[in-house]
């Protein structure tokens, strides 16, 4: 197999899809916009060593997670995806067996969120493993949900337990497009971002963008049990709060609707839990036991 | 500098857009597409050692290249470029020179031709230089330019000199976007492509999309410059039929339309050739000296 008979795969793979009028094949793909509304894109790019270790996680884990990784993306702007774009550098030598198996990982969470891979690059070369994906969605019913939209007061929940997700969830995680879609039914969503630097990080990062600070309930953040099988010294809590790629979705909401929805939980299977109330003044505390003090996030930032 | 560093200063260079209503810094970007139109993407990743050798071209000339195959694949759509995503795998240690030079090289071009680059994704790791563009357009006045319009008898013309571009051309060439629109004007255009695989295994792709065959004519491919200076032991016609990453463009237009277009070369600082006639009956040749052979191209295939 060579790299036009990798492409004359993927295309017989590929069906035709309603959005997607030129798929996999010529220059570009093709793709329509659903009238009188923007389109979503994102792009994230994984790396051998960096992102995953193709050696314990195998090529299909990795195809899997790099569709995953911008499906949370789409999922952090409540929307829905509908096509990807996939861009691969192969190691010399393994390249045939390493395509068809990140390829078929990718398809399962393409295909299980309605996604039509609709164009690439196929390259090999001497280096290590790079996969590189684009991924478009349509805003759902509350358009494009920015990080910039929290205010002074708002609840900040998050949908699900964090911290330790290298022992696993970083790879095998579900992003959460159906939850974010099913939320708008629910309330006002102000601003939203995925757990992909840390809590803690995350937060900042909605802080900065909305123009105000937060505290961080340290008795509330929901720590995960992986968060607990951790033994390099830092504390549960710590983790659930530094640690990366937990892909969980950090939402802010009018405290009445985020009591109510804390009360309620409307979204079958899934636990929202209250982490965080904006503030006025600008920076970051944690609150635990009573008493609050300023923290530094010590979230994941690529060392340049 | 640090990843979130270079995020900010990027958010800095980057300009309002009306196509694009939420720029970088989010988890996503928006964009608008042309009421009724679809949009065109196509995406090329650029890898060290296999596209560009970074110690010789320097990051400059790899960001500028980067943006320009992108650009070229959009011309051979005949459409007109507007947004681009541009992921990067930056070696640890030199990440911010690297970084900011790659930008500087890709603003270069996209400033050139309308784009604004709006996101992308910044890493670092222990391997070479990645970089992964996606690229959005609109479609030009007839619409999205397959390869599959080409009809027996129509004439293939190619926009320039062919052969020797990794002399040089490789990096430096100026992508045919304002050329493909122009041309739109003067000739209804049936299929197109722009020839990175060498003219001849892209003259095959376009047969193959459009279930046909053609004839080369080798006294009237144009040879460039940099084909006579190789002293590979391939003749410069070989190499102007088989070397990769040209960049000009090869359209299929109907014979009255191509003899017209070559003798009245309408668009001022191009010369159009008319380099091979497509055929009822399936395959590839070559005709030199009055003689016609069958050949098999011998353009660039990533080796699996």
């Amino acid at each position: 197999m060579g790299e036009f008979d990798y492409i004359r795969w993927i295309r017989q793979q590929t069906a035709a899809a309603a959005r997607v009028p030129v798929g996999p094949g010529d220059d570009c793909a093709a793709v329509t916009a659903l009238a009188g509304r923007p389109i979503l894109v994102t792009t994230d790019m994984l790396l051998d060593g960096t992102h995953f270790v193709l050696s314990e996680a195998g090529p299909r884990r990795v195809g899997r997670k790099a569709m995953a990784v911008n499906l949370s993306d789409i999922a952090a702007m409540g929307g829905s995806p509908f096509a990807a774009f996939v861009s691969v550098g192969l190691p010399r030598g393994r390249a045939a067996e390493l395509a068809a198996e990140l390829y078929v990982g990718m398809r399962e969470l393409a295909d299980g969120f309605g996604v039509t891979i609709a164009g690439g690059d196929t390259n090999t070369w001497a280096g290590g493993l790079v996969v590189s994906v684009t991924l478009l969605g349509d805003p759902g019913p509350q358009g494009p949900i920015l990080r910039n939209g929290a205010k002074p007061g708002d609840w900040l929940l998050v949908t699900g337990p964090l911290g330790g997700s290298i022992l696993g969830k970083h790879l095998d995680f579900v992003p959460r497009v159906r939850e974010a879609l099913a939320l708008q039914d629910h309330a006002r969503i102000h601003a939203m971002i995925d757990i992909s630097d840390g809590l803690a990080a995350d937060t900042l990062h909605v802080c900065e963008e909305s123009g105000c600070g937060a505290v961080l309930f340290g008795d509330q953040v929901p720590v995960a049990d992986a968060a607990h099988s951790l033994t390099d010294g830092k504390t549960p809590l710590e983790h659930a709060l530094s640690d990366g790629e937990d892909f969980e979705l950090a939402f802010a909401v009018d405290p009445a609707d985020g009591a109510r929805l804390v009360k309620t939980q409307p979204i079958p299977g899934l636990t929202l839990f209250h982490v965080a109330t904006f503030l006025g003044e600008a920076g970051l505390f944690l609150e635990t036991g009573g008493s609050r003090s300023s923290i530094k996030p010590g979230g994941y930032s690529h060392p340049f």
